[in-house]
């Protein structure tokens, strides 16, 4: 191992705006040693995730940022290499939120185990991690679905949409996807099963989805804001819900939309059709997880629930792939294969 | 009776902008006789409200719009003149929306007694009706508050905000107003026993405001918009909740107010803060009113609640007095005193 060397991704500069490859810097370090209880990992997949550029900002989102010349944060699988702990062997595949490099240190007991039988490991990062808790526990807690409801979801092809809207449809409801291109729409519809799917680049976009949902809209699962929430606002129902999960049209924005302000006109609408609008992060419903994995794990079995993963190979890759993200360039869940497995 | 004569206010024009004189017409008619089941009422007090301000726009808020020509709506208290009705005597009292009038006739079964003895007979309208209501389950179902968070509301010296307040201080919290003048203020402070009450009309209201709370907010209700929802919003804590109960400050808009739109500002502080805004009306909790008509009767015998009327004399005086409302110029529960007792 000595000779061997790490390769990882530090952020280099604050992005203005969207992040250029200039925000990041890609660093060769001695891969170091475990203490006692540590392992050694070496990352075999990176999840690319939106939240991240959120992590780039001075201030705080949901948690500290990441401070200038630290490695990029992120979720990943990898592999033991080398143990101190006694809870892990060489060979054990784990996820830790390790970051954007190909080898990590870790406390043993801050990992867990991914079992290699119940589905392929890279989805311990999407519908069976992160994402697909997401997913669940935004829609069942918050959106709370009722059999022949409608429920919305924008960036429905991406890797929480994807299971918005399926876990939507298992529970009765009427899915309508919004994503941003027509081969998406059509993934949506036809793979994924949801009952319409409208592009949001379309100039028609609020009289599509008008007309995607003729009962109007009961369940609204945010991802994007922007146009398509003003879409949205006018076709809620009494007493909609919407739970508020990510906001990726305004993430790398330098400066407030134009006006007027529209804000008056969602609170209106908040106010008289007594709409609730309730921010979450995945941490706080981490108590369900088991009961996430337990129903997702059969939904994976039964065929209900299907996904689809956007993979690119080797860290150097992970920059240009972050970029696209957050212009929606990816199709289904971004993983970046750092390294290949055994 | 045939002699006598009913006035009337109804509604003459849907009104652009801020109500005009114009927009509605003082008519008499003749007092009409009850058919079997029914009552004729003599109207005592009438509510002035700022959600009445909705229904005089052509489109549905909670509820279909007044028509052009109709008797406007509101609450009523009112001496029943005339029974045919087993339920009514002649001189009971009775809580009716029979709206902008002197006389009206009611079914029997469509009205609520009054009980002289627990307060003023005008306080079915304000601290023990629809207001006091409205602050009690709207605060405590949707602002949950804890002992020792920080409560904001504006308007607080009105019906509802002045009853969220003094409730808020019950349950332990550290209750903040917003008012619109120094005298309403001092009441709000002096009078009711909030910790604290910033003038809307400052020019340094935000800083006032921050100063005010601390600790941040994590309760605010919402009865305004405008710039003190901009001041309010950066404040809130994690898992901060917000009831939406109203909107006086856009009630009477003709545009969306200018650029450039903070609606990205808003969604994210849902986002990043895990907010809850809650929109509702008083009917939606109505199976709580005896809890509410219990316990605010005791809050009003221990003097733990207080409460402030403005009245004002005579039906034609409605309109000058609902304009002054829309405005903040009332200082207490508006009420128009139709006639006197008895």
């Amino acid at each position: 191992m000595a000779q061997m060397r790490n390769r990882r991704v530090v952020l280099a500069a604050r992005p203005a705006g969207e992040p250029a490859d200039t925000d990041f810097r890609l660093e060769e370090t001695n891969i170091p040693s475990p203490g006692d209880g540590q392992v050694l990992l070496r990352t075999l997949y990176l999840s690319l995730d939106p939240y991240m550029r959120g992590r780039m900002n001075a201030g705080p989102s949901y948690a500290p940022p990441v401070q200038i010349g630290e490695v990029m944060e992120g979720g990943a699988v990898s592999e033991v290499v080398e143990s101190k702990s006694t809870q892990w062997r060489p060979g054990d595949l784990v996820r830790s939120y390790t970051g954007w490099q190909e080898y990590a240190l870790a406390e043993g007991n801050g990992l867990e185990r991914i079992d290699p039988h119940v589905a392929p490991v890279s989805t311990a990062l999407g519908v069976l991690g992160m994402p697909g808790l997401t997913a669940y526990t935004g829609l069942l807690n918050i959106g709370q679905p009722k059999a022949g409801e409608t429920v919305v979801v924008a960036a429905a092809s991406g890797a929480v949409g994807s299971v918005v809207g399926q876990i939507a449809k298992i529970k009765g409801c009427h899915a309508v996807g919004v994503a941003g291109n027509q081969q998406k729409c059509d993934f949506v519809r036809n793979t994924l099963g949801f009952d319409a799917c409208v592009n949001h680049r379309s100039e028609k976009c609020a009289e599509e989805l008008r007309a995607a949902c003729p009962k109007g809209i009961d369940v609204y699962f945010e991802n994007v804001g922007g146009r398509v929430l003003e879409a949205v606002v006018p076709l809620l129902n009494l007493f909609g819900r919407v739970p508020v999960c990510g906001q990726i049209a305004h993430y790398s924005a330098v400066a407030l939309p134009k006006g007027p302000d529209h804000t008056p006109l969602l609170m209106s609408a908040i106010l008289t059709k007594r709409l609730t609008f309730r921010g979450f992060i995945v941490t706080d419903f981490a108590s369900q997880k088991a009961e996430f994995e337990r129903d997702m794990a059969a939904w994976l079995h039964e065929k209900k629930v299907k996904y689809r993963e956007d993979i690119v190979d080797g860290l150097e890759t992970a920059v240009g792939a972050f970029r696209g993200l957050l212009l929606g360039q990816n199709f289904g869940k971004l993983l970046v294969r750092v390294a290949r497995q055994g």
